[in-house]
């Protein structure tokens, strides 16, 4: 059943011009099919501007890739926790290695999303900057090992220990929060050894958002979940 | 009639609690509404997750408050010129105080808009910067002295020379520049006082979102253009 | 005996107009002078452009007020580990309240400095962004409250548990870090609670650097250590 | 004769490890060697932490990599157009394309620059933005193409328009302000070049500071001044 909580899967939709104007809308209501069809939980991250449509139009867990640690108020350009909530969000993406924070705004962003409701997934580079987002209390943390963002690499072949070493850290500090699998992932294989990893899930891109037959991708990665 | 390019009037809703939800939509038919009994050009300027939904259901031009100078493609948390136009916005501010850029990033982020069709006004401090930003060959410059911003003092008792300086600056580098003033605009005086320093229109904020009765203050405020 | 390493009491002398030319090496041999005099080891935290001047004339540990996370490079306008041990400084702030830097930046300028012998002094506003820079495994924490900075309020009247509570989640991620407390030090007697409370020394700056007399005003805030 | 307040010439520093410690000083007074024995007004640009030993020992004027566009004051980290002058420098880059700066900030400090007697040198990238730093009225302007940044391709070969191009631009604004050529100077031949185009200098990076024999390379391309 889809957790709307804390999806096991999130497909970051990015700046891609796959997702511009109602092309949005579609990816995210062939999330929703595969997560149906499969009983998986898969969360979309649509870009800002397309968050209020999808989360009026279709039945699945709708992140913001980022949230501005604003109070609501004279906040030109910014998009508080609460103007999220409003627009349908469940939860958010903090501290993406495209939109990184400040260590004090991504404590003040954890706190903010937490008094609105709103899921925190935080996105880390290594195991000791998870192990310190952890002890900010967010719902979920993302870990992309630099070295495989946007590469051919798979996670699991090259760096199996980021994960492991990741989720033991992670635990040492609060064994509630969640750890996904942020970059590397390139097969259904590859998600089922970071879940055997300790792994919760994992944070999706390009794969999916690129790809000639996004269902059949989304289908194939999420088949061992 | 309403000039959906370069209105008179842009409505900054800024990211108040008071357009939370549904009622950055009802704000956007306010301000129609006065812009239809009055003749008046006013465009509005929604949080992100709002443009979408205001662009498709009020006639009024939409602005957004931001824009990122990136290119489609992996940029998590970044909304570029495609996404706007996608989601209906007819145009962007673009280094507000509450949101300032690089230089460079202006220079491209009005390049990135004027490809996509979108009207640009680019925002200001003195005469100085102002004729920096004229350079760059926006639609529009919002000059906002900072002195002025948030206060209570009218700019054309304070400080008519800012306004004045600001269009005798921008105009000796293009002269089909139009300039607003976006700071200390408190009454209809004020606006039309502006108006006969030269300046094209006026970029609104809080006078009019946190206000009581917006249309009362907004038609006031638009009575002599 | 003055610790070159983790001096108790560091003296951040900021951009004051007070540490402008010559001042700043003037400073440094006051605080010298106290340290020598008391036996507390006595930081000083110059302006970049003064640690040279210092470290070689001044016989006390000298820190930057920032240190940039790049590796040596095309880096123009940026201090790298490399160079201010070159200059030679014994250690650097890290994420100062008014230098904040995003949190894989401290992760990554941590490290920099450990592999080039510099002790890293990492900033922090909370009992939570305090547990969260301890991850990351610095020699010290120094705490800044932010409701404490510039005030006139003593942050062991005020706050007492901010100390404590740092102290407590610093020592269960990694009990080797020492513990500053960064705001609200007014007097000697400031500093002998905030031992009390657990905290290793303090971060002092306009109290000393603004003072009619630094010689008496150090003296007095150094005089139960 | 050594212009003092505008050479023709300035050599970045940059923050490569073949200026850490002594060796800024070194090349500094390989520098002053040449232009001396030239009579080419040559400028230094050392990391902020070697501006006052070479302003105190050599007889070249030295030009910070990078000024804040902060007032003194309580402002950890940052360096001052005071802090500047009082170790020595004679003037500063502003916005080198590895330091850029918000368009409002860029203003205040040169506006701050002047106050304090340092000559300014904005650093742009295309002809536009060059434009619109001359309203700021810098001493200097140095354009640095971003495709010929570090790249082996040289400027009079691949792009001569540039250079013709922004000193046409800067001078329509203020033909006070001179244009350094900033990027793609491979050889006495391109510097020579670059002046025929309108240029009135120079600002080199790496040919000069890390090459083998800096003496050689740095007389072969200031032999047509």
């Amino acid at each position: 059943m889809t957790d709307l909580r804390t999806p096991a899967v999130i497909v970051n939709f990015k700046a891609y011009s796959e997702v511009e104007g109602d092309k949005a809308l579609r990816l995210a209501q062939t999330c929703q099919e595969v997560a149906e069809r499969t009983g998986v939980g898969i969360g979309v991250c649509p870009p800002a501007t397309a968050i209020a449509k999808i989360a009026s139009a279709v039945d699945v867990p709708v992140f913001a890739q980022h949230v501005d640690p604003c109070k609501p108020g004279a906040a030109t350009g910014r998009l508080t926790a609460q103007l999220l909530r409003g627009a349908g969000a469940a939860g958010t993406l903090i501290n993406h290695s495209e939109r990184r924070l400040r260590l004090a705004d991504i404590g003040a962003a954890v706190d903010m999303c937490r008094s609105n409701q709103l899921t925190t997934v935080v996105c880390t580079d290594t195991a000791s900057t998870s192990a310190a987002a952890a002890s900010l209390r967010p719902d979920l943390i993302a870990v992309e090992p630099p070295e495989l963002i946007g590469g051919d690499i798979s996670v699991t072949d090259a760096q199996p220990e980021v994960i492991e070493n990741t989720v033991t850290a992670v635990r040492r500090i609060d064994d509630g929060i969640k750890v996904l699998c942020g970059a590397g992932i390139k097969t259904g294989r590859d998600v089922k050894r970071a879940v055997e990893l300790g792994a919760y899930g994992v944070l999706l891109a390009s794969g999916v958002v690129k790809a000639a037959d996004p269902v059949a991708v989304l289908a194939d990665l999420v088949q061992y979940l």
